[in-house]
C-alpha cells in the first residue's frame, strides 16, 4: 500500500473553504453517504478521496492549516501507509488522542467555522455537536459537499435497473408491509415517516437493485403518511416493471425532489400540530427541510419490521443456506486437493474459484461482501480482504480462515470457517476448541422472553476466557432476507444498545466467535441463526422460551477439535451437526464430486 | 396475621396535618431511616406504625381522605391481611398501578401540599419528585417527621456500646483508611465528604456497633475534610475505649449536631467556591443544611473503598465460614436425626436450634439476618420468616430450604441449602440440578478484568432456561466483613445498576441461584465467594482475568442430584467441592460428632 498525493486535493479544497460564499475554517468529511449507508458507492467515497485513506471507517477533519484522520484500531496500520505527509493520524481509541467531535470543539480555535455537508451527518448527532461547539463559540455551518466540488473525475452516482421481487420470496406484498408501518405510526401518533435507509426501501416496496457494491439496495427516499406513499428514484432507475409492480398507490417521483418535498410538507406540519418521525439515522438536511420543531427521532419501525422475517422468508433463508453450504464445500474440496497437489494458489485465486461455486449456484445474484480469505498471520486481521498482487499465498502449514457469503434471490448468506490443511499445533487446536465451544452455547442457548444479545454474549466468551482469551468483536449481527448482510436493530455483543432489543422468533443472528493472535493465526467459526420458539418442560413466568435453528451447514474440521477439553454434550452437539450437514446438503452436490466425498468425509462423529 | 385498627392514628396524623404548623394535604411514610438503611431500628418504623404492615419494604401516602400503601408482589397478600379498611392496598409492580411518584402527582389533587420528613429521603428522589409535581401545580413540604409526634410508647433509638476492632481483624486502622478517603476526595477535586450509610461509617472508623437487629451498625455521621474529622455519635454509644481507639485526629460530636455543623460549613463552601460530596444514599436534610449549589452526588467512595477486602479481611472471611458451615453441617446432621425419630419440629424450632450451633463458634457475634427455616410451600416465600406459633412443622416429605447467617468478628455469613430427608421426586431432583448447574457455572466462571456481575448473571440461569425454569431474584450480591450481609455496590443479577461496577479481587460475592414453585417448594443453593486473579494459561488483552474463591464449605446434598444431567466437569466440581468440605471442615467437628458423621457420610463423590 502506498500513500496518495493529497497536496493538490487540500489546496484546491481549502480555497474553497476561504472563498466568500463558504467562510468556514474547517471541513469535516466522514465515510458515511445521505443513507448512513454501511457500505458506500464509489461517488460517496469522499473521505477516503480527500485523504487517501481507503478503509471502511474514518473521519477527517481539514483545517485551513491542518487535515486530521482519525481511526480506529483496525486501520492504524493501513492509514500510516496510505496517508501522506499533510496528514495526522489520530488513533481514535487510544487514551492520549481526543474523539473527532471532541478534537472540534477543543482543538480547533475558539470561534471557528466548521462547515459540514448536512446530507452525510445525522440530525442527531450535528444536534449534539451544535450544542458542544456553541460552549466554546464555534458553529457547525451547513454548505455544500465542498469535496464533490473539487473532485476531478467523480464517478457517477450509480442507478441500476430494480429488480421487483413477489411474494414468492417476500412472503408479504408492498401493500401489506406499508398497511403495517401505518399502524405503527399511528400507534405513535406522527403524521408520517421519512424512511432514508437504502434497505429499509428496498424491503418495504419489495424491489432490489446494485448500486453499492454487495449490498443489493438502490438510490432513494420514501415518505409515508395515511394519504399517500411517496418513492423517490432516480430516473435510470425505474422502469414500466417497476411502476407496475408498485401499483397506483405509489407514487414515483424524482429522487432529488425529495427535500422540496419536505420543505412543503414543513409548514403543513407546523399548521396542523403534528410531527413526523425521523429515524435515529436520517441526516440533517431531512430534519432541516421538516423543520427540527416538526420532527420526533426514534428507531426507525421499518428496521424493525424488517428484522422479523415471515415464513416465506425463513424459509428462503434455509434453502439459500444449503446452496450455499454446497457451494463453500464445493471450495474446500477444490482447495485442500490443489494444495494437496502443491500448486501454488494466492488466496485472492481462493476467493475468486469460491466465487465461481457460488455462482453455480441457483438464484445467486452476487457476494453479500468481499471474500475474506486469509492465511496466516492475515487471519488475524480481521477485516483482511485479498487483493493481486499483494495476496499472500496460501501456506499450508498455516491456519487458513475464509469468511464469505452470497446474495441469493431467496436470501443472505454469511459463513465462517477455519481449516489447517496439514498438523494444527496443540495452541491452534486448543484456541479453535475454545472458540467452537462458543460457538456451541450460543447454537444451544435457550432464553426466556425479552432476552438481548447482550446479556447472551457472555456464553460465546466463556470458554475463551476460561484460558485467559477472548476476541475483540461482536459475536452476532443479523442479517437482511436477500438485503445488507449487517442489519439491525438486534445484535449479540458487548454494544450497550444490543441490550435494548430482546430477540424474537423471526430474527436473523450470525454466531460468530473468534480467537486472533497477531502475526500468527485467525480463528473464526461462524453460522447464520433463526431465532424461534424453543420446547421447553416448562415455561416458568409463562411468557415463551426462546433459542436458535443454525442454517448454515458446514462441518467443522475434525483435525481442529481438541476432543478432551469438550463435554459429552458438546460432543453429541458435534455429530448432530455433522450428521445434519450430511443429511442436508448431500443433495446439493453432484454423485461422485470431490465436494460430496469431502462432505462424506469431514462430516462425521468424533 | 391480623390487621392493625389505624383509625386513631390516622385520626391524630390527620389533625397534624391540618394545623396551621404544618398545614399539608398529604405526609408521605417510607421504610427507610435517616441513613436509607435497608433494615431499621424499631423506632424507625413509622410506616409499619402508621399502616400496620410490618413487611421490609413499602411506602404509605396519608391524605385527608385517603390512604394507599404500596408494596410489591412479595408482600400482595401480607399487606392485604395487615391493612385495615382505612388502607388502598396498591399493588406495586401490577400495570395498572401507578409509582408512589406517579400517585402523588396524578392521583392527589392537583395544588397539593405533600409533607415529607427531609432525613428519611435521598436528596435525589427529593429533587426529581419536587421536579414532577411542579408540573401539577403541587409541592413538596420539608417538615418534621409527623408520625413521630404521634405516635405513643415509640421506642427509644438505641444506643449500643461500641465496640473498637484492631487492626488484626480490619487488617487496617481507622488513620489509613481516612487517608485513602482524603485521596479520593482530592481526585474528585471536593472539599470534603459527609458520611451518612451506617456501614460506611463502621467501617471506615473500624467501630461496630448494636443498634440494627442484625447488623452491626450504630447512628452516627461523619464529616471528612483535608483538615478535620468529626464523628457525631449517642452520647450512650461511646466510652473511654472508644475515644481512645479514635485518637486526637477525629473529633467525637453528639450526633444531633450534624445539621448545625452542615449549616456553618454552607457558608464557607459558598464563600470559596468548593464544592462537598453528597453519596447518591444521603438525605435531603443533609443537603439543604450544606445548600444544593454546594453539592456534588456520586457513589459514596467509601462504599466503594469498602467492597474490596483486604488480605486480613479475606482471611478473617474465610476462617469464619469454615466455623459457620461447620455450625450449619452441626445442625442439619441435628434436623436429620430428630426427624429420622419422628420428633415433631416446627421451622422455628430448627432456626433456634441452628442459632444455638452458630452461637458455639468462636468469635460468633450474632445472627447476620433472622434465618430462614423453610418447609415444602414456605421454601416459595423467598423472603419467608417462620414464627410462632404460626411456623409449620417441618415435613420430611418435602422439600427443606434453609437460608440463613452470623455475624462473627472476623467476618459475616450467608449460606443456602436445599435438603429432601426422604426421597425427592424426579421433579424436584431435576430443577435442585438445573439449580446446581447454575451455582457451579457461576463458580467456576473466569472473566477479563472490566465485567460486571450483570454480564455474569445469565451463567447462573442457562441450565434453569434450558428447561423454561428461572428465578426471580438476583444471582448474588456483596457481604460486608463483620458487617451488614447486603452490601454493594457492586452485585450480580440483572439490575441494570449493576453493569457500571466490574468485579474485582477483594470483593465478596454471594452465588445463589433458586428456583421457586408456588405452594409446593423452594431450592436455593447459596455460597458465599471471594474475587480473586485467576491463573489462566494466556492474558489476552493484558489486563488480568479474575475468578472465584467459594468460602462456604457445606456439602451438596447428593440425593437431590440427577446425575445424568451433568457434565463430568461438573461432577468433577462436586467431587473436589466435597472433597474441600471434608478436608477444611472436619477439624472443626468434635470427634465422633454427629456432625462429622453427617459431613463423613454426604461429602462423597458421585
Amino acid at each position: 500500500m502506498s500513500a496518495t498525493n493529497t497536496t493538490s486535493r487540500l489546496q484546491k479544497l481549502r480555497a474553497l473553504m476561504q472563498s466568500p460564499e463558504y467562510n468556514v475554517t474547517a471541513f469535516v468529511v466522514p465515510s458515511e453517504d445521505a443513507h448512513q449507508s454501511e457500505y458506500v458507492a464509489e461517488c460517496d467515497e469522499r473521505r477516503s478521496y480527500i485523504s487517501g485513506f481507503t478503509g471502511s471507517a474514518g473521519l477527517a477533519v481539514v483545517a485551513l492549516d491542518s487535515a486530521a484522520l482519525f481511526t480506529d484500531g483496525r486501520y492504524f496500520l493501513q492509514a500510516s501507509q496510505q496517508l501522506d505527509s499533510n496528514w495526522t493520524l489520530m488513533k481514535s481509541g487510544l487514551p492520549e488522542v481526543p474523539t473527532w467531535q471532541d478534537y472540534l470543539v477543543k482543538n480547533l480555535p475558539a470561534g471557528s467555522r466548521i462547515g459540514i455537508d448536512p446530507l452525510v451527518f445525522t440530525a442527531t448527532d450535528a444536534y449534539k455537536l451544535e450544542t458542544d461547539l456553541a460552549k466554546v463559540g464555534s458553529s457547525l455551518v451547513p454548505v455544500a459537499n465542498l469535496v464533490d466540488l473539487i473532485w476531478e473525475n467523480r464517478p457517477a452516482r450509480p442507478a441500476s435497473k430494480l429488480m421487483t421481487l413477489s411474494t414468492k420470496t417476500t412472503g408479504r406484498t408492498h401493500t401489506e408491509k406499508i398497511q403495517q408501518l401505518r399502524k405503527d405510526l399511528e400507534k405513535k401518533g406522527v403524521a408520517g415517516f421519512v424512511v432514508s435507509g437504502l434497505d429499509e426501501i428496498a424491503w418495504l416496496f419489495n424491489l432490489r437493485g446494485a448500486d453499492v457494491h454487495c449490498n443489493p439496495v438502490f438510490f432513494s427516499y420514501a415518505i409515508v403518511t395515511p394519504d399517500y406513499v411517496n418513492l423517490y428514484l432516480q430516473e435510470k432507475s425505474t422502469s414500466a416493471d417497476v411502476r407496475e409492480h408498485l401499483g397506483a398507490e405509489v407514487t414515483v417521483k424524482s429522487y432529488e425532489t425529495v427535500f422540496d418535498d419536505l420543505r412543503a410538507l414543513s409548514a403543513n406540519l407546523k399548521a396542523n400540530k403534528q410531527k413526523f418521525l425521523l429515524g435515529a439515522r436520517t441526516n440533517l438536511a431531512m430534519a432541516v427541510a421538516l423543520g427540527k420543531e416538526n420532527t420526533t427521532e426514534t428507531r426507525s419501525p421499518v428496521t424493525d419490521a424488517k428484522a422479523i422475517k415471515n415464513e416465506t422468508e425463513m424459509e428462503g433463508i434455509r434453502q439459500c443456506h444449503l446452496r450455499d453450504s454446497a457451494a463453500l464445500i464445493n471450495y474446500f474440496a477444490w482447495l485442500e486437493e490443489q494444495l494437496a497437489n502443491g500448486v501454488e494458489l494466492d488466496e485472492a485465486d481462493g476467493a475468486e474459484r469460491l466465487q465461481q461455486f457460488r455462482a453455480e449456484q441457483a438464484g445467486f445474484v452476487g457476494l453479500s461482501f468481499d471474500t475474506i480469505s486469509s492465511t496466516g498471520p492475515n487471519g488475524a486481521i480481521i477485516h483482511y480482504k485479498p487483493e493481486k498482487p499483494n495476496a499472500a499465498r496460501i501456506n499450508p502449514d498455516l491456519v487458513y480462515l475464509c469468511d464469505s457469503g452470497g446474495q441469493y434471490i431467496d436470501g443472505t448468506t454469511d459463513v465462517t470457517r477455519t481449516l489447517h490443511f496439514k498438523t494444527p499445533s496443540a495452541h491452534e487446536k486448543r484456541c479453535f476448541t475454545r472458540v467452537l465451544q462458543g460457538h456451541i452455547a450460543i447454537d444451544t442457548a435457550v432464553f426466556p422472553d425479552g432476552t438481548s444479545g447482550y446479556l447472551l454474549d457472555v456464553l460465546a466468551r466463556r470458554a475463551l476466557w476460561s484460558d485467559g482469551l477472548d476476541f475483540r468483536h461482536g459475536t452476532g449481527h443479523g442479517v437482511g432476507a436477500f438485503l445488507n448482510v449487517h442489519e439491525g436493530p438486534h445484535g449479540c455483543g458487548t454494544r450497550i444498545a444490543y441490550n435494548d432489543i430482546p430477540l424474537v422468533p423471526g430474527m436473523t443472528l450470525t454466531n460468530e466467535p473468534g480467537y486472533y493472535e497477531d502475526g500468527k493465526f485467525g480463528i473464526r467459526i461462524e453460522n447464520v441463526m433463526l431465532v424461534r420458539k424453543a420446547d421447553t418442560l416448562h415455561n416458568f413466568g409463562g411468557r415463551g422460551y426462546y433459542g436458535f435453528e443454525h442454517v448454515t451447514l458446514v462441518p467443522m474440521q475434525v483435525k481442529l477439535i481438541e476432543r478432551s477439553l469438550l463435554t459429552h454434550l458438546e460432543i453429541e452437539w458435534i455429530n448432530a451437526y455433522h450428521a445434519e450437514c450430511l443429511a442436508k446438503v448431500s443433495p446439493f452436490l453432484a454423485k461422485d464430486s470431490p465436494g460430496l466425498k469431502w462432505l462424506q468425509r469431514e462430516a462425521v462423529s468424533i
